[in-house]
């Protein structure tokens, strides 16, 4: 028989499917490409163009349409003061239910215009704000660390599970403890999940690591979950073990 | 041979796929899956609350926060006063070239913060706004109108689009000369197209019709329109018949 897809010759027991089921699957393709792009056209619709996106660093004040708020990082050179980043009280709410909270309760920030955030960079803040108006950031590891703080702080869930992909596909041996470390402070679960499949699974170079010593003087609780996710994965693959030897 | 998706045996005449084309076939659907589910999350990030989500028909301005500007539409009850719909000027100008230059040349509107839109109904205008802010609406045949022409004078192409699938989804015999005629005013071409090639299969049934002979009264060019999309036709189809026969 030869197969419709690749026009090879085959034999019954490299049987795939047959006629109907297969033109049933490349209509399904085309309507989920189809469905797709609409998606896409609406991302773009929706995608607000962002307060920030013709504006590289630079020392005056950007001249926007109708923003409301002014955000200010901290962390910045100390002889200059800080960059102020414009934006929209009406999105910053939209985005984050930390903001919403923040400006509507009649705070300092709502009476003020100005939200302080401490203990960022310009450019973490910078990128932060441009991804809840545009769902977008260009990101390496140490900026999804950044993106990752912020959006746990200010809870935008979006751009959490979008950081925590991000330094999943980034998981290695060298980076695991610290990942798994950092993971934890922020409630990153993935992250967290993944570091230690990675490290039960290497636990015999793991004591020797100077990372592992610091851990156990900082985080003694971490370390003891490391030993008990490795104990119960020793238990499970005995119990799997046994009933496969059983069957 | 025994397909593996409908698991029902079929012979070497059915055959359609080989395993391993099956095998990719389900990983692509899988993956366009994935990224379907992506987008829509990305969607729901983006989509602003809108300003009238919970807000029916009422006669108070709801207390929206951060709104700088009100759209009133003129086609309300003469006795009442139009009914204001605040929103968000950069919401307006970041989805809208003519709320653009509207708003960020000086003009009446910006200036008052007032946006008066005549011809159109209350409950389309609020429609109308809510789709620049959730890229969402419920059509009817008259509100899908009602959206193209207020989607062509603002140039909001997106919502265009959207009317312009629902209208040719509901075309039959029965509206599609004014179908054409409308869409003809908007400069809706998916819709004209697929009211022409609905009225030029039916042309013995046309010129009995009341709509055709108030057409030739008021715009008799659209009429020749149909005549020329009629001759094209014919031409086609005679040249297709020509080369089967000598094929």
């Amino acid at each position: 028989m030869k197969c419709l897809s690749c026009r090879e010759e085959y034999d019954s027991n490299d049987a795939g499917t047959c006629k109907e089921c297969y033109e049933e699957a490349s209509e399904t393709e085309e309507e989920l490409k189809r469905e797709i792009e609409d998606l896409k056209a609406k991302v773009a619709f929706l995608r607000f163009w962002s307060p920030l996106d013709h504006n590289h660093r630079s020392t005056t004040v950007p001249g926007l349409p109708y923003t409301d708020v002014v955000l200010l990082a901290s962390d910045g050179p100390k002889d200059l003061p800080p960059i102020p980043i414009p934006a929209h009280k009406a999105v910053l709410v939209s985005r984050s239910p930390v903001f919403k909270a923040m400006l509507e309760n009649e705070m300092e920030e709502s009476r003020s215009g100005t939200i302080k955030i401490s203990d960022v960079s310009y450019e973490a803040l910078r990128a932060f704000i441009n991804y809840l108006y545009t769902a977008e950031a260009v990101l390496d590891e140490p900026m999804a660390y950044d993106l990752l703080v912020l959006a746990e702080k200010y809870q935008v869930k979006h751009l959490k599970a979008y950081c925590e992909k991000f330094l999943v596909s980034k998981l290695n041996w060298d980076n695991s403890v610290m990942s798994y470390a950092f993971a934890h402070q922020q409630n990153a679960k993935l992250v967290v999940d993944a570091a230690l499949s990675l490290i039960t699974d290497n636990m015999d170079k793991l004591t020797k690591r100077e990372e592992y010593m610091e851990l156990v003087e900082k985080e003694p609780r971490l370390v003891v979950e490391i030993y008990e996710a490795y104990l119960a994965k020793q238990v499970n693959t005995a119990v799997h073990k046994d009933s496969s030897t059983k069957s």
